[in-house]
């Protein structure tokens, strides 16, 4: 009996957690190991599912670097990067969308409902959901790489209005009704802005963005954010999420957080106690 | 970061039980000990505050016993019991509703609201939710005690889609207009009935059902509870709550539960653990 | 049949009236002779009902006066005041709102429904619809005597959506979590004002507001009210209605009326004829 | 003052009426003096005002017998019934129905929105409101006289929800895109029973139904109506209205009243006052 | 099989003007020969239910010229006209508005529902829909004829809410409670300037507008249309026809079109081809 | 002008086929040569449009036979048949996965948006949409390959609700968290019965069912359908669309088209002519 009421009352310590978003909307982008380890994948998929049921509207947003690339090497195709971003010629592209919208949102999709949720897998294309543009880059040749021109929420605000999650692939629709592969950190960003989310959550491999020293910075402010990449004290990988983070709190969005994906329960850590794991950009 | 992870494992022992009580109705029978001693009653005006954030609707039914005897102490009248009902002329009637309507029924909602709820309390007359008729026991002049002739279940209806929290005192309205005084246990099974809940809960000052071993039944069907009551195995303070367990189970109640309200977040143990601290009846 | 074609011709009497208030919020302040004398109760219950059947929205907030000091004699407590407000020490305050909220709330709620309207009674603890402060009077020490904070008017919006009327008792909730005993007429004007009300009407045991000579005025203007008190022309007890009916129609209240609650259906006739039963202040 | 009270006690003689009928239909025939004459005229428009303020929902049906013959004679053209059914050709069914739609109908539609309703005019061709089928009377060639087939309530439904009043010309539309001169009564009830009203209220230039000694019969059972017209006691006029008035309440409409058009404010009289102006058919 | 092929791709033609018009308001005039030759009439009662079909909301409203003309001839009263405006005693009046209304208005109310559509006859009493005044002209006295002081388009949004096709006779009512006769155009401007329409169709019986060599403009500014109005180049009949254009379109109407009525399917080809079938004001 | 009068007159033929599917859904299987050409896909993407634009809900489900073969023999995998049925490992089902609803489905739901439609793509993991079994075929070992267990239809009403076009993939979700591939016929047959559908379309690569002569059949009955599979008259392929189509119908959905998709613009044919293009069932 002792080992129940010592549960309960750690089910207290996060209602004022539950209180405080109750009604709002988390964008977590979904990355790195949390999304390739059996045991971080079903932790992460079992967050979500609970934050449902408390009242929160969690929106997923994934990338899928490492199984795009491995797949493409099956098929005897090269992966060839500038500036961290793909370098996509159409027949590339082709494997990229089947692989995030055919594969990796299905499992995920997957997941959530086996744990009690209800999610519901969307592209770019899905509602015209995802606008893209080419991603101009001088002296390379990206082909199908693009930005997010504009985000449409018309088809996310349906689904959430029956209570269902959406999970969402970051391939976006060119004006030329090509698709095109897109940056799921700066997806997750645009699509935070564009429903006036209350938190944006990047799910990443380190412990959260470091000072000068390598210590993890538990909170830092737009303009510190700004001068990390300023200084250039902020790692490469770092940079791209930097500028996003600081785009989407400077559109609305309440506060935005660099997690570390490896721990387990690593986004219920962050929203529902005192716990951080990471950094968190207000 | 350890500890917090256990925390996060015991959010998501809760999550079947949320899920599977998601948007039900559970009417509580708050009484006893835990609305005597301090750390129980704020207990369970937190535990109320978790179900309604977690996505339950609870409705709770109070009683008043002990203040209302040192009320009519204090006035220098009497109080006096035939077969558990007291007697209640119509001047006892006016401190009955006074100190039920006025003082307890809105402690109970100060209390939950301080938690972070937003409760409203209503007696029989508000909305006409409670029709009484003057209870009728042979060779007694009973005068003010009551029984439910009928629920209106509409004001309850109306607060719940404005998701605030009723609080319900045992005080009905007679054909005559006057008020009369009426069990809890009672209101709070017909009040179950009327609202189709999902669960009935009872907190008492014992530990559940005993059997004629004095040990605790931690499941009872209503044959069995009927039985215990045919063969006077029940104990005299038990009686009236098995026939009103019986009767909401047989009107579609779809579990009642007996428990002991001396334990702290007894309502939380009994909804969202296997540990239950009493007696189910189904 | 003549008679009856009279009759029906008083009902067009009404109709202009009628119009011009549908859909309306009318707060009435319930209180003095009127709430005393029983033929007087009864023709404002009916007053009230009659309204809400023609389209207004009326809200009751009543006092209690006589009532607390009858029952506090009873229990040997003293009533003391200073400038007219009660002192309220913490065991008084537990009478009062016994007799506010316990009884004189629920006798009229009763009547209400007895006429065939559906009341609902409130405290302010119910939805947390008066936030209180303590009054602070210089040189006194007035206890829980208190003024309000701010009003929450969401649980009297859900309550009239669904065609009940509120009847509101005095009693507010501090910040402290205890209950604060404020004076009616300054809670009426208060929830007028947050309702943004048509009407606010305080019944009183006057002819109204009488100007030097004693001549009942029957309109006055904001500024002609404020001179009133300013001259000190006002009665002691008309200076607090003054300056909450000059308060309510500066914050956008249409009109307050001062009116003569010995009058039987007082609250009609000010609403339904051309014949003015006490002052008007626009 | 004691005039305006007196007028006050009047308005609550009405609530146990306004009471009743809240919220429900009550379908008015209007015809005969009270479409004639002036002050009858004006009187009926503000009936049926007052109704729609107080929660009644009224929908109008009107004849127009006289105006039509007279507008007939204007153009030469000559009137010619068989068994109290107007012979139309279809030059006269022109004109009757500009008549009814374009004349009457609108007058009476501008005078309720001159005592501050807001009436809107039907014909049966709007919405398909009534469909007709040609009138069979052995031996006579009826022309465009017709029946109701089947009422199409769809608009009046849309109209009431708004808060309109609609006001119905008895004119059909046939499976031949033809119109059709239907008697009104029969539109009025068979428009009740589509519209499962509480009332049917037939205004006449009669006392109401005389038994065979002349007297007024204040109540009658379907079956005594039944009766009154198979053994010939009814007048030639009555027996059409009686057979529609059984039809109405066969099909459950729960009361039918033949009244006298020729009082004042006939129609509130019936509805608001225990002073019947004719007979109820229940 | 290929001619129903070539069917279907000419239904894809129309798919872009369908999308463009979807959802939107089309205010029609219907007049002229367009409303008296038998084939005209139906093709367009079935222009306007294939309009409603594909999702677009037309509003008609009609005139009644040579009707009324020859109804007042049959009853012996002279027409006479000042400026183009009829001149329209008391009398007239009555006729004016019996033939517009209960003639004319119900032909095209029963042509449409004829061919699937469900139309509503609307007057401008129904619902207060036109308020009218007094047309002055110096030195004639004009009687009832009147000009468009308010459209109070309520009723016919509550209509289009459950899809009805609104049909509007061009009487207005006055302050004095009397119909007013008004020009046709003018009603049509101004309801398509209350409903904030898209488009308002005049038909008449010419090309269009033409320009001072007699050839037909398919294009025309307001400027330009003001200029052919101050020039003089405007035919006297087209004069009025500019004048409420160029108002309609200053006011929000994103287009104004004059065109031929003598064309089959004018409205339609106007709407849903490129085939402009006269001019259009922008 | 001549040719556009024509085309508007072709518009009419569509009228009464408009007017009968008006707010029906048509479940349409999408496969074959249709979905190869590419004149004949721009073409149903734009038939699927215009349905939508006319007021009909269109649902896609979509097969993917030819397209998956040439992927998995790019990968080096064979393609095995049992009875009709692919035998499914699991490595081979990751595969048809991707290319059913990572490739093809959002090619179509491409087309759709890019033609002027809202398109959004589903496979039966989302919203849990098609749970699956595995499909039992006596001596052979299928693997993955399913059959239909439920439908789930919520997630297409709640996207029909917001005017988007489901666009599914035959992927279902078995017990055991896997995905089974399940033939496209079935799961349109089935999704027509879970949403009641008027009618469902199966787009083929034959001119439709064949008698023994080979002769078109234009109409078939459920008992003559029945009969041409018992007497072994249905060729293989055409064995399991009969069983489905009998299926559908059987099961309330109204008709049953197998139609010849090499035929530009057959659906529309189908649905707006007389021409039938195939084989309709009832």
């Amino acid at each position: 009996m002792k080992k129940h009421i010592d549960k309960i009352k750690i089910l207290f310590e996060a209602l004022p957690y539950i209180r405080k978003f109750y009604g709002k909307t988390v964008v977590i982008k979904f990355g790195g190991a949390a999304m390739v380890e059996e045991e971080l994948k079903k932790g992460f998929a079992r967050d979500v599912v609970l934050m449902k049921y408390v009242g929160i509207n969690p929106v997923i947003v994934h990338g899928g670097g490492p199984q795009i690339g491995g797949f493409l090497k099956r098929l005897g195709m090269e992966s060839k990067f500038v500036k961290g971003y793909r370098v996509t010629d159409v027949e590339t592209m082709d494997v990229v969308e089947m692989v995030l919208v055919g594969k990796i949102n299905k499992e995920i999709v997957g997941l959530i409902n086996h744990f009690g949720g209800r999610a519901v897998g969307l592209g770019g294309k899905d509602g015209s959901l995802i606008e893209a543009k080419r991603l101009r880059i001088r002296g390379a040749r990206m082909g199908m790489a693009g930005e997010v021109k504009s985000i449409n929420p018309h088809v996310i605000e349906s689904l959430e209005k029956s209570n269902f999650i959406p999970v969402i692939a970051p391939v976006g629709l060119g004006p030329d009704g090509m698709s095109y592969n897109i940056n799921a950190d700066t997806v997750a960003g645009r699509v935070a802005t564009a429903l006036n989310a209350e938190k944006l959550i990047l799910l990443t491999d380190v412990k959260g963005v470091l000072d000068n020293k390598g210590e993890l910075m538990s909170t830092l402010s737009v303009k510190g954010a700004r001068s990390l990449v300023r200084r250039k004290v902020a790692t490469e990988g770092m940079v791209p999420k930097l500028t996003c983070c600081v785009e989407a709190v400077s559109n609305g969005v309440a506060s935005v957080h660099i997690i570390d994906g490896r721990v387990e329960h690593a986004v219920l850590l962050e929203v529902f106690t005192d716990a951080g794991v990471g950094t968190v950009i207000r």
